[in-house]
């Protein structure tokens, strides 16, 4: 493989994590150690970015900053949710790509998202090719969610679960501080896939943990549910549950657009967007049994808690971004950085591989049916065995004043 | 003063905190290191486990155990919400306590709670007093709402604000990565007094900050609070508001319960209840101007976020359950232990000194008008100058197998 001088070029999409500027570091910390790569370029707003000749050198930033960003949440570079049309349909998107490239000569693209960006960074790949534009282009894998295809897990993933589970431990340990009965539904998101719920379930490792969980994967029914609370009820006084966003019942309607007696009430003051499903179902149980109920969303909290992020999922974080660039240029494109699961002789181990970007594009990973119990109420041994090694450690926060010290880019904007 | 033989009693009472267990391991390591402390009990779910003789033997737990207490969040003993009619109306309740203690021969009683606790602790001390049976109560003061009388803040307040200035942070950093306009309403606890809600301005030493916080010390004015909201958006896309979710109009109706064109709407399905402030006012942002708002409300998180107190707090908590035991073994009775600020040369210190029961019992404080910005939408430096001290500092919470350790205890009954 000849060696393939120029610039490289990294973009942030999709929604932001506690680690993805671990990742993005990853790729900028190594690509400065290329001799092949002559400069270190970012796309704010990602491919928007691109679009829009928003481009700013990373190399002008100071060593501190870069390394600050390995425990600053959320998307640094910014991030956008745009969907490129196929080029075979309409190419002026890609057109202006290959201007802004051929521009800064970039020869080296990394985008980092989910099964979304994945499409996008494809269609990049694709586009360039056509055009005998030589350039690199490199997915690397980022999202809450768990859901892309083709990896052990997602960067992103681990931190957010390890949220959810210390929340989900402290609210357990609030709601039994009472001797009265108490019930609380926590809602995570999870639209399609249901691992942030099942993520709950290691609160059981520091206490007594909730007592159902409730995935998408599995149709709920409401009347199995209050089967099941009133069984529940009749040994315990204090009852967390965790629900996914996204849970629906056999007809595919989202129970958070459930009202009261199973029935949907979108009245003429729009009341039924007043609260997610966490507020629904909190009054759906307060309506049908009189218990004190209390829905708790996790809402943005879950996405971005950065001081309470996995060491583990940082650390993949990081070495996700800097294979990208590695393997770039070694000579490989058009692929993404994938994570696989070792259990060697020390336990849980995590090695990369490349997989095909077209084999990830648009595909969502859910959680399988025999990880969730037989009652569809709770995830079990199999799903904990997975969880458990991708929330390990704790990250090094740095603070300053007592308050977590995030880096502040300078943005220079590329020179030519 | 004469040296008074017998068992030491603890309580916890009312809402947990994060720190409330560090105050408890503060009266329990120092109780068992005294010769004149024969036993070590403590009694479960506050005054009611003194009413239903459910005590135990705190000197029967390991002293790992006891350690952990430190970094456990929520009331370990248990709790109640228990208020004592006063005895000159009716003593039987008061009879019960006295048998209770003569039974054990608790010559030494600490309260741990907030300012309705310590009119329980004070109608405790006063009633014991008429009886002639000789025993020291102490006070020791607990609320994430600071809102307790004559002490410069409260124990538990510092790590709730830490986690709520944190939190504000990360959502800020979320908010910011999209190009897109976006309003979120955070809400912290906080029915009377705004300290909770205040403390987010402290985001604004990570990044940058909430626009607007509101308190409830100052009337909420909705054609103020629009007026504000649009000359902010002139210049502003991401927006982030934090509430108390005790803010009210000046005819002190909870903004809570506004419905829609600032009319509140309970219909016949209750739907009023759905949503909280942060619900509600996203609700009613979101019908008058279009734009994409989110509610955030933090419930229980901040009030038990163990894994994010602040080590001042902590310590802080530690110091009040110990001074109490020091304070009643040297022959203080009828007092809580409360702290004052010392700005010495080294900055903030926390000094302790005892103020009587009956000054505090039942009495509340607000944030200083002064403290809050003449517009009525924000805390100003002065507000910012009070709270940075208390933030500061991070605990080592214990984790084990990526999950906060917590005390188990044994719970072993306590013995005449």
């Amino acid at each position: 493989m000849s060696e393939l001088r120029g610039a490289c070029l990294i973009g942030q999409s999709g929604g932001p994590t506690a680690v993805i500027n671990a990742s993005a570091y990853g790729v900028i910390k190594t690509a400065l150690e290329q001799d092949c790569i002559t400069k270190v370029l970012a796309a704010q707003h990602g491919i928007r970015g691109v679009l829009e000749d928003d481009i700013i050198d990373m190399g002008k930033e100071d060593e501190e900053t870069l390394r600050l960003m390995m425990s600053t949440p959320a998307s640094l570079i910014r991030s956008c949710r745009y969907k490129l049309k196929p080029y075979t349909e309409d190419d002026t998107d890609y057109k202006r790509i290959l201007e802004i490239f051929k521009k800064y000569n970039v020869r080296y693209f990394f985008y980092n998202g989910g099964n979304d960006s994945m499409d996008t960074c494809n269609k990049i790949s694709e586009y360039l090719k056509t055009q005998d534009y030589e350039c690199r282009v490199m997915g690397i894998p980022k999202t809450i969610d768990n859901d892309l295809f083709d990896t052990d897990h997602c960067p992103g993933f681990g931190s957010a679960a390890k949220y959810i589970a210390v929340s989900t431990a402290e609210v357990v340990k609030d709601v039994h501080v009472y001797d009265k009965e108490a019930i609380v539904i926590i809602e995570a998101m999870g639209r399609h896939a249901g691992w942030l719920a099942g993520a709950a379930c290691l609160a059981k490792l520091s206490c007594e943990g909730p007592m159902f969980i409730y995935l998408p994967e599995v149709d709920f029914d409401m009347d199995k549910f209050f089967a099941d609370l009133e069984e529940c009820r009749k040994h315990h006084k204090r009852i967390v549950i965790v629900m996914s966003e996204g849970i629906h019942d056999k007809d595919g309607k989202f129970i958070s657009e459930y009202g009261i007696n199973d029935t949907a009430i979108i009245d003429s003051f729009g009341h039924s967007q007043l609260g997610g499903l966490a507020a629904t179902m909190a009054h759906i149980i307060r309506e049908r049994t009189g218990a004190k109920v209390r829905g708790i969303e996790l809402s943005l909290l879950q996405r971005c808690a950065g001081h309470a992020a996995s060491k583990t999922d940082r650390d993949e974080a990081f070495l996700a971004g800097k294979v990208a660039v590695e393997a770039a240029v070694a000579g490989e494109t058009g692929k993404m950085v994938a994570f696989e699961r070792k259990n060697g002789e020390n336990g849980y181990e995590c090695v990369t591989k490349l997989v095909d970007l077209s084999e990830v594009a648009n595909l969502e990973k859910c959680v399988p049916r025999d990880w969730i119990n037989e009652e569809g109420n709770n995830v079990n041994e199999k799903f904990m065995d997975y969880i458990l090694p991708l929330i390990q450690g704790e990250i090094e926060q740095t603070y300053e004043n007592g308050m977590p010290k995030y880096a502040h880019l300078k943005r220079v904007k590329a020179e030519v």
